[in-house]
């Protein structure tokens, strides 16, 4: 584990549960965790029961008896970080957004193809969200006409989040953009398809911040869609706010993250006086797991399996890619095709 | 009264209710419904009680023994009528969009500014609505950052409303933008203040349409927030979703029409343990007039108390300078300055 | 009309709109307001547009120019006015409850029943509510298991109404029993049909009151399913919470009177992946007219076409049943059968 | 552990997972899991890490190697298992509720007593029904009036799960009132005090079952409130729709354990004008561990600090007292004194 941050703990969480939940033939050993500062690596072990503690990347990714790198570190660092591992022939598990930039990323996938990888979009294994794949792939909801997504929390103006890397282009590549519209393009992907072209724009409330606090673009599918997308760190009241909406020729789907076991369905083909939004429960309470043990339970078992391993990567990919595109359209005024 | 579709229907409801709502100095009397059916004016004259059916609407409003001229006819007709019943010195009431093109409404104004005129954008008048402007005011969300707005609606997959003349250019101007944004872009102009730039997208669903079945677009308002506005007639499982959403450095207002009583607040100012949305009951449920009522009897109040009365129509023209923007930016596809 | 309180307008207002929503023969006049207080008299002669107000209500029932009374008065009120009214041949229009006890109630009825007559127990009126009926008798909810029901107002902590007659006994006969609990009751017999036991109890927060504040009961019904009851006029932070909620062995229902346009509904015939409650809107916001209006409109409609007209009396003698075996079974602390 | 069921499931998670989630001195060794069924048991160790199975529970609870045991077995069992384990001066964990009679659980208590102990009755560990305690306790919503609790399920309609023994009066004692109902009287003790006297009512839905389907009651507290509760295996339409709504003369509470992480307040001191429901989110979504886990931890916390232990002890005596009372009410068919 490359990383002592919040998303090192929520992994380390998951490594140590995902035995509980899914049926796996690895045993997972948590060996070395490996960071900068040495309060954290002790605390870190400590709590999480890491074997060891390292300061040297580098040296962690080419030691023979390692068989996983987890990247979990600022996003600047993901790149070298995951290409050596790779090169390595580690299993190599990183952090969204995959990298700072779209060349990054397509070096990242080129090295990593040769082993298999997970990079932790971990929203689209909410069972939420794969039923309401499982509705869309099943035509529940015919011809989509509208997609839109909100992303919005309030930790940009909350002072002691608001001064971490997360707040540095030189560490994070971007603000908002990375940190929340990247989910938000990954569930579209998912849900409704490639995106054609979009036009986009980028907003710093706070003078001095060289990464924006809030991404809004329109957006044309592949499937003939128009969608819309919000993702601000100046959501104030929001606490995590991550929605996603679709009206289709014959229904409708609504999906909140602060919700989460929850997926909003109007079946449009239903007599016209028993139409309404129904709540779904799509998995009950009994089993609060984390997304994060979702995503690792589902790899293991993809990679028990022997099933191909890389459309993480190439999602992750294609994410970077309209990243990047709305990062151009923002600069340029303009639209962009992709 | 120019009109007997369904706005006319609502108009002549307000006239026969207003009274028993709101102190008023005016006896309104019913003379004339003007229109083209036959049928359709005998039974609105019958229905609501005017006194007399016509077909000339130019000879109408010249009568000497009305007073007042209300346009609830397409949209193409509002300025011919309106100009016309303006110049021959009526008190003007008409339907919004105020005109079909930012030229016809300049047009239209010059010639209203002679008269009382009252411009039917009556969402502004929802008590809910108004509260949150007087939130706003008090200063209870502080510098706002996000503004944004939907309007949906499944009107367009209705096969027996999609054939009327809100769906031809000839008759209506705009699809969407002229029905739904125009409403959205009155409430934000009215909550949030002018728009200083814009980028905007239209769709159309359907092949052979010469209309917009949806328009989306992303703005920049004078105060320094930024907003997001999505208008559809394909909506599919929303009956009249017509909301707005902000956040501020304080606090958070949300409304929806659907709800159309209630106003959802968050003071982001209170002990972090205490906040969350909450549901403001902002009239009982004792007097259910509509806001055609409330609309028409705020403007008998301004009348009756001689206070100066164009602030609609210039807000009206502000409204068709923001709709021509956005045509404009749908065709150019690049950010157009107001 | 005899009354000149909240009820008295609201009922006004009907009589002037029924026309503008529902198509009647009658033409009704507004003859004659009557109470005891003449600024309210001539205030609401003004307001609604009666022709002449008076104080005698003796006086009033027997004037021959007069076709129907309207009885909008205290409690204690009704049984004298109402029979007085049915004696003299007129229509008579009466609040709820009927009456105060059981023996009036019955009295009225015996008189009542010689003329048409309607008690404004107008919540079964509202569209959804006739809706839930609706499903419920075509078998969509299956055998009845649960029938749970709350009406909650916070009028009894409000200083501004704490003090009216309807706090006195000698003028209300109950509270919360009275005002409250007789429309929840209404409602469950049409929706659920016969009570046959019940155990009630009372309680007055306020020393020195000697009406209820709230009341409370658990029931069973003729079809085999279990019921409880609860109205409070200290149901602090809600203003008008009439709800009910039905289980049955194939489906759910949910209404609540602050959205008043909705009903939920479950159909637990459905795929399990695919239950939820879903929301239902019966009717539109177009037609804001109030429930008076409904129940008025429903009454001249079987007036006109001759159809056979005390099932409303019946259904309120039959609520004053269970009012009278709610308060027996308060007293004596035991279950009582109807 | 004794028991290989649901509970000794959810039970064996905690165990493994509380010292991620809370600071502990004890490191807890999952030693023996004892049931009667060979796959259970085998397939339990294997699942959660249980060092042995065994099947004999008397030979387990002698054990020296033992420091604490686990009653997650039918309710009729726990009363033996329990006493066996504290006379051989084990710490002991006990499944809700405590027994299946008041005698039973008074004798459990008088030998438990001697040994640290935790009834697992977690619902009052939920960090929103905390900090409702902490509001009342503050004073926050007044003198209450009136507390509400629901405890609605749809087990009983469900094939699968309705010949457990769960449904055996030998084996259960009870049926919803002590699986469902029992939930809710110790959170309405915890938060609204002792109860004095209530009315209940038990109902039985199918033909030949000797428990109770569902059970409805009617109850004052100590402080001056009343109260109804509800608890039924036939709430169809709700998966686990536990909650709890208390008016009181400064504001309201209202929790769904469906949304558990979330509190709605209502602050009645608050202008009217702002007054409204509002949804305050008490813990984020990051830390979704189970209740039991909370429960473990807290009391491993309590333990460590030398704290007196037998809290939780006599809480779940009083809610077998009520549950007596309840039973007792249910067959005179009185109010019944506590």
């Amino acid at each position: 584990m490359i990383g002592t941050g919040f998303m090192g703990k929520a992994h380390s969480n998951a490594f140590r549960q995902v035995g509980h939940f899914f049926d796996s033939p690895y045993e997972l050993g948590l060996k070395v965790v490996c960071g900068r500062n040495q309060n954290k690596l002790e605390s870190s072990a400590a709590q999480w029961g890491w074997a060891e503690t390292a300061t040297d990347w580098l040296a962690v990714v080419g030691r023979p008896d390692i068989d996983v790198v987890d990247v979990a570190v600022p996003n600047a660092l993901h790149a070298p970080i995951a290409i050596a591992a790779a090169q390595a022939g580690k299993i190599v598990l990183c952090e969204k957004p995959l990298a700072t930039s779209l060349a990054e990323a397509e070096s990242m996938a080129k090295a990593m193809r040769a082993v298999p990888s997970l990079v932790w979009f971990n929203y689209r294994r909410i069972p939420a969200v794969v039923f309401a794949k499982r509705l869309i792939s099943e035509g529940r909801i015919g011809q989509t006409y509208h997609y839109r997504a909100l992303y919005l929390n309030q930790s940009g103006s909350d002072p002691s989040k608001a001064t971490t890397w997360r707040y540095r282009r030189s560490e994070a590549g971007m603000g908002a953009a990375g940190d929340l519209l990247s989910h938000s393009i990954d569930a579209a992907l998912y849900l409704n398809g490639p995106i054609t072209e979009l036009t986009a724009m980028t907003q710093t409330f706070v003078p001095g911040r060289d990464v924006d606090d809030a991404t809004l673009l329109l957006a044309r599918f592949a499937n003939g869609s128009v969608g819309t997308f919000e993702a601000t760190r100046y959501g104030v009241g929001c606490r995590n706010r991550k929605t996603f909406e679709i009206n289709g020729s014959k229904g409708m789907l609504r999906f909140n993250l602060e919700e989460l076991n929850q997926l909003e369905f109007l079946d449009a083909t239903e007599p016209s006086s028993q139409q309404g939004l129904r709540n779904l429960t799509v998995t009950g309470p009994d089993h609060p797991y984390s997304t994060f043990i979702a995503a690792l339970g589902d790899f293991l078992g993809v990679l028990a399996r022997k099933e191909p391993l890389q459309g993480d990567l190439d999602g992750a990919v294609e994410v970077q890619r309209v990243l990047d595109a709305v990062e151009r359209s923002a600069t340029s005024r303009t639209w962009v095709t992709l």
